[in-house]
């Protein structure tokens, strides 16, 4: 924002520019709590709903979140990187480079929820998958969570004349996982392509992932092919946009 | 949803479900108005507080848009497809083309402002360059529209050292653009990384790309990399969330 502007804001968006850059020049961390209301009020002479406005603003923007009955709170980011590409990303070139420092480390994502079903796909699943109209597809559901906290939602899309009867129809799939299993059915993955959008969650998905009001979910749908070009595998991603960082490296 | 939670739900909750399903069976298309607040009041019986709410839910998920004085429409999603590999192939911008030609097929991205400064990098870009504490980069800041409306900003940082005195310090860089500009200079990228992440836009951010309420940005930072492994640009692009669909394809 710059400075000419500022003669313009209304008072709670100057407090909140201000708030803003104290969190951004670090002298409020990840976690730590933010000036209430009552401090506000008496700092910059204003109306409660003018402090409370203002705190809204960061939560908006998601910088900050409320914790009832504690205050409002800098959002503590740690993101888990995703690496897209994970062959390039493994490189020494890109080792150590990184815009948003991020480190899953040893924090492991876990399943806690598996759900396997055959059904007939979504008119948009299916028309990539290639199949005809009432088709079933097998359909794994899984959530993902990462210390007790669910952060990704994962619709995974199967042809069932390919993986019915074997492994991938239950919801433990050995060793390897799907993939292993698909190269051993004569139709690992070769080739895949992901594609990104990002949107507000729906109530559902809201809840599912327990996300705080203002925060955005991720969408990536993957399309696994096997050496053939048939599409092996099509996996709907809903992710918690606060906790994730996707990461591609790649050859100009 | 399950319908065995249906019962559960708020009555607004319930009407909104049932014209989300409504918008994805297709029966309301892309620009299509949807059932104002009266038809909802009529046809299920309840207040128009109720009929508004359930409105205001499909408006916060990014579904619908409110138009002033002319009721809900389905957002007209017409994506811009940015293919983050293909799109940044050699070939493309040793050939003299813009980068952004392959994002549109027929329509066409333009820049509406840009502004190039000299000024010391923030923190964690120079960090990612390599830079000294307060040393300079040359600093490109466009904004692109598609059909007259704002759809992405763009903030190019590099190295000063490199590129000062030359076309990349200017408003236009020559046909290929800047990084044509950076291998006639020897330092030609060969390696990109790029890092997403989503969050709702700042008040700035919002107004710079005429964002619609409820609607999330897209963050794309991107890192190329020359052929000595040396940072030549780190770009840091705010996307509509609404209007783009991010595309990576690789080998397994």
């Amino acid at each position: 924002m710059s400075s000419r502007e500022t003669g313009r804001q209304p008072k709670y968006q100057r407090i909140a520019a201000e708030l803003r850059a104290a969190v951004e020049a670090g002298r409020y961390g990840p976690g730590d709590r933010l000036p209430g209301e009552n401090d506000l009020m008496a700092e910059h002479g204003v109306a409660r709903m003018t402090a409370r406005q203002a705190l809204g603003v960061l939560q908006a923007e998601g910088i900050a979140e409320a914790r009832k009955g504690a205050g409002v709170f800098v959002r503590d980011f740690r993101p888990i990187r995703r690496r897209g590409i994970e062959r390039l990303a493994r490189t020494q070139w890109a080792e150590g480079r990184s815009i948003w420092s991020a480190d899953i480390g040893d924090r492991e994502l876990a399943v806690d929820s598996v759900e396997v079903t055959e059904e007939p796909a979504p008119a948009a699943v299916a028309a990539v998958m290639g199949l005809g109209e009432g088709a079933s597809a097998c359909v794994r559901r899984r959530r993902f969570v990462l210390d007790g906290k669910p952060v990704l939602l994962s619709t995974s899309y199967l042809p069932a004349d390919i993986v019915a009867g074997t492994p991938i129809a239950q919801p433990e799939t050995g060793p390897g996982g799907t993939y292993a299993r698909l190269a051993e059915l004569g139709h690992g993955p070769v080739r895949f392509r992901e594609e990104i959008r990002s949107r507000m969650p729906s109530r559902e998905e809201a809840e599912r992932l327990a996300l705080p009001a203002g925060v955005p979910v991720v969408l990536i749908a993957r399309t696994a092919f096997d050496a053939e070009g048939l599409v092996v595998e099509v996996n709907e991603m809903v992710l918690d946009s606060s906790v994730y960082v996707l990461e591609y490296d790649f050859e100009a």
